[in-house]
């Protein structure tokens, strides 16, 4: 198995200068293989085609796409030509997925080095390298952030307990370990043995396909479910703990995850299980005051007609395919970040954790 | 098509004496075909197979079941010795879906019918009449109860509004006509235009396979989901009222039905959506004090790992696929039964409606 990072570990990205390499997680568990990008417009569609998902998986994806499209830049352009290159790239990038905001964090995270090197008369390849290094730097962080929200959350996890989770928040969503997941490798690691419940995640299966295979393959003990049956099994109090994603959390907290969340979320609170959303500070977007104004994609109806390219619903049916849901910040119990855990009131624990991030931030680079 | 009903309408068994035809469930809704069973093995392999499912449909397929097998003994058996090869096979039925109350209740209802022909001395073949007149009688009161529900439930949906079912509680899953599709059909009558939001319902997808087609058939404004998307579509009020079917009522209103209802009443009731339970008083299991101590029967690990035999999850996961869950009676607005519609408090409401239903048979028969 082709591993991009070298201290070990599943990444579901591989860059070197030119091409971009993304585990095809359309094919997983059925098949590994990678697909490989040579431009930010090859990129774009493969995060519409859902070669690669997951909000930070993308937001790398998007930074390495930008790394790519100044590499394929014709030489001898000067500085403010290759911002306006990237600045249409960009744009690209970001629709192909509107609800990621770390789609847009990590675009506009490049395209401000661009804009600041260029800026200061840098020559050509040394804005490209510094792209480059930002992108990797963009990978190297993500997965740093994951092992730090591990190391946060771990402690949430009972030994000899049962945790769920839903859709795919793990290595293959991110620039690897995991967010949600992240929380269950590092509970794991310190020496607790647990079940993990996997939603199975209709439509597009992100649970039974690439959780199941991502925790089977680290040697967990993973039971699938159909996404209807978590309700039933807290119910039995045969869950003791919620962990999930997060595609968007808005500053009071409101939480945009793949469609299903919210049920998982309302259920948890009904049964007295707590739940808990692992997602690092750049899913913050402190823009979006709340829920209500998030705009949610809507997916083909293939996704729903049927499965892997074989219908099984009758003709003549509609279908609404809305990939997120909201949940309000009333059923989140906590949202565990690469800071640590926060907890309501979730506006300003938020901004709070924004404030220290950005602070944190500069420090470093001054 | 071959309808077994005079009146039109869908139904999914046709009896004759001999055989059985059953629609092959599994088979819609890409191919509409029959499948043939001359005795009672041959039934309860069918109900198991899920050519057959439904709580009064199974109900209905176990009495002529009984039907069959009664015609199938040998000439001269006496009353004692065709009664207990009736129960022998009863026995057989019932092991075969220990969820379905209405299955117990019918094969009941023809062996009490049996045992007293026998001791009244009748004849072999009186005996085996009065006991298809008996299945047939079954079947007939099933397709009345659920018109009586649907005149009962048709106010309740709004001309204009959109309801949400989960499931098939249709003419597929009944003797015709259905209950909770049976109030669709009802409030069509009245001239009201509304959609139908259809869950898909995995593992097994009746929603998607057989809800939408049996609407669509019927001209409905049909909109397929995922189960997931269904707090969602409550949280953004695109939908009204939600009705669904039950497999066994305790007798203090807990709901046990398809895997997903217990999610979905818990939506409903934390988005202000009326949640109400189409089913016919035979569904009331006055033995069953609440769902607490209801048997949750376990489908086979292959409806989750794949779909048409097609495996999309990984080697190496374990599965939990409960067939049913258990709704607690406080979020169940009201019971669409075919003598009105019940409300809380439900233990009183129910064992009044028995009480009723059991003095209208004794007035019947007297």
């Amino acid at each position: 198995m082709k591993r991009a990072f070298p201290e070990g570990g599943l990444s579901p990205l591989a860059y070197e200068p030119g091409s971009l390499c993304l585990v095809d997680q359309r094919k997983l568990p059925l098949e590994f293989e990678w697909v490989k990008c040579c431009d930010a417009r090859a990129v774009s569609g493969a995060i519409r085609d859902m070669v690669v998902r997951g909000a930070p998986a993308i937001g790398i994806a998007a930074a390495y796409g930008l790394a790519l499209e100044a590499r394929a830049l014709p030489t001898g352009l000067d500085g403010p030509s290759i911002v306006e290159s990237l600045r249409a790239a960009a744009e690209e990038l970001i629709d192909s997925r509107p609800t990621a905001v770390n789609l847009a964090w990590a675009a506009k995270r490049i395209l401000a080095l661009a804009e600041r090197r260029a800026r200061e008369g840098d020559r050509t390849e040394e804005i490209i390298e510094a792209i480059e290094r930002e992108a990797v730097l963009i990978h190297r962080e993500d997965v740093e952030m994951n092992r730090a929200i591990g190391f946060h959350g771990r402690d949430l996890v009972r030994d000899g307990g049962a945790v769920l989770t839903h859709c795919n928040a793990g290595a293959l969503a991110t620039g690897g370990y995991g967010t949600a997941l992240g929380v269950f490798r590092a509970a794991r690691q310190q020496g607790k043995l647990f079940k993990v419940y996997v939603d199975e995640t209709r439509p597009f299966l992100q649970g039974a396909r690439l959780t199941a295979w991502e925790l089977v393959q680290d040697g967990f003990d993973v039971t699938l479910i159909a996404d209807s049956a978590a309700g039933y099994l807290m119910q039995r109090r045969r869950v003791d703990l919620v962990v999930v994603g997060a595609d968007r959390i808005a500053a009071n907290g409101d939480v945009a995850n793949k469609v299903g969340t919210f049920s998982l979320a309302v259920l948890a609170r009904e049964n007295g299980v707590p739940f808990y959303v692992a997602a690092p500070s750049s899913t913050f977007d402190p823009q979006t005051p709340s829920g209500d104004a998030m705009v949610i994609e809507e997916r083909p109806p293939e996704e729903v007609l049927g499965l892997g390219g074989r219908r099984h619903a009758p003709e003549g049916v509609s279908v609404a395919n809305p990939s997120f849901d909201v949940t309000p910040n009333r059923f989140v119990t906590g949202i565990i970040t690469e800071r640590g855990i926060l907890y309501p009131p979730f506006d300003l624990a938020i901004s709070r954790c924004m404030l220290e991030a950005n602070g944190g931030e500069r420090d470093a680079r001054s």
